[in-house]
């Protein structure tokens, strides 16, 4: 079973007010030298089958409509074979 | 600047109901052939100055005590040099 993995981030000129947050936190916790945290959307799916490019497209239409929002997100789409492994 | 990209997901034991929900979303918008969806969280941490194995170790911490649940959720931390291409 193949897994397409689509991640959703916010476009660059959007302000990211959860990202803020975390590079905030980043500072009071004493973890410094970071200079910027945005935060997105991970999305993972599991295909029934291989991945052919029929599917993947239908996968792309998906994220274009379902998953991001085109007015304010980008995405990006990779089609991975083996299990990531995990931390 | 270099960018560390943290992705937070879901242990795979661990009931996901924004996956379930999307899953479904596929199926009512005729989007077939998928057999399952996660959702998780995208992390994408900018550095000032390089990617030393020390920053890489501190961005590591604190995605143990700050970006991740331990409890319930997984995460996979990988170094990017050049600017990922959006969609």
């Amino acid at each position: 079973m193949a897994r397409v993995v689509v991640d959703v981030m916010l476009k660059p000129e959007i302000l990211d007010p959860q990202g803020k947050a975390v590079h905030g936190a980043f500072g009071r916790l004493g973890f410094d030298g970071v200079a910027d945290v945005r935060q997105g959307k991970r999305f993972e799916i599991t295909l029934d089958g291989e991945a052919t490019d029929e599917r993947v497209a239908e996968i792309r239409k998906a994220a274009d409509t379902l998953l991001a929002n085109p007015v304010i997100e980008d995405y990006t789409l990779h089609v991975e074979n083996g299990q990531e492994d995990a931390q």
